[in-house]
């Protein structure tokens, strides 16, 4: 086994053990159980449980990277319902993980850390809604008074109450996803946008 | 001192307690250092850090129910983005409570108490943007194509993103306050959607 499927392994069993137990009771023990290979094996890749999940971090990182440059659309419209989409809609067991994810989000203040891993995942989506819909106003899909740098917070913002939401009240995030397309439908649109001036 | 001074004593020093330690590492005695009386004192009140939590809650609740309702405004639209400016903008130390705020709310899906309380929180700022918004459409305020149930949960869902990103990303909410009076004025006040039709 090499050190990169080591390192696979690990960030998988991790996975299953913060969807089982959440991140507030989260032992080593409890990550190591979900592994085939021993404890130690687990401690000579990552000397704590804070190193191992600010690994764990950096893999969704380059998950999310992944996820979102595989979106695809015949324009900047569809681009952006398609990363929307990517962002929501996601596996099965994703509300036990987003209870996790919530729990170390809601260490970040404490724990540089994790705040300056958790603020790249803010950036990262930013910048690829505010491609986006930069492209859609070059594009003349979208209106030309449209900033896409504002557009593309208020979107993430959206997102990032749509799944503290769904965390901890259970509410569904098709509401938030519908209300979604139609302020992009409303306020993005080249075409109603001329209808109104 | 009277039960209900002890009580309202209590709540005010579990509130610096919070600001103080966060959710995580609070401990009776913590709240005890805060409080003018003994720890004794608060173990008479409450048996548990849990129930004071929970009773904690139960104060907050019934201060924003006190804070929604002091809302004023000549129309809907004006008492609209005053209830919007109630929920986002508060005192100085609004930034350390509400991180302890969402590490409460992280831990909600493990705890039943916690759940069922703050799911009142979001049902009351539901409730109360939904009879806003149906007051404004009444009234020709707002265009009688708006839902206010949707529209409302649409305007919570972005005030918990605001709330979720200052905490854990530092990021200040003015963006999303300023957007979300863009997406009232465009979206729901009657005059430009009677431009459009």
């Amino acid at each position: 086994m090499s050190d990169g499927d080591a390192a696979e392994e690990i960030m998988c069993a991790t996975y299953r053990a913060l969807c089982s137990y959440g991140y507030a009771d989260l032992t080593m023990q409890d990550i190591a159980d979900e592994f085939s290979k021993s404890k130690a094996t687990l401690h000579y890749h990552y000397d704590s449980k804070h190193e191992l999940l600010c690994a764990f971090l950096d893999y969704l990182y380059e998950r999310l990277v992944e996820r979102t440059a595989a979106v695809e659309g015949e324009d900047a419209h569809e681009r952006l319902l398609g990363l929307v989409e990517a962002v929501l809609v996601g596996r099965d067991d994703r509300e036990e993980f987003e209870t996790a994810i919530l729990e170390i989000r809601a260490q970040a203040p404490y724990d540089r850390g994790f705040r300056d891993r958790l603020a790249r995942f803010d950036s990262h989506l930013i910048t690829e809604f505010a491609a986006i819909i930069d492209a859609g106003v070059e594009a003349g899909t979208f209106d030309k008074e449209v900033n896409p740098e504002d557009t593309a917070q208020f979107i993430v913002t959206v997102l990032t109450g749509a799944s503290t939401q769904r965390v901890t009240a259970g509410r569904p995030v098709e509401c938030s996803q519908r209300m979604l397309d139609n302020y992009v439908a409303t306020n993005l649109l080249a075409e109603p946008a001329e209808l109104s001036g």
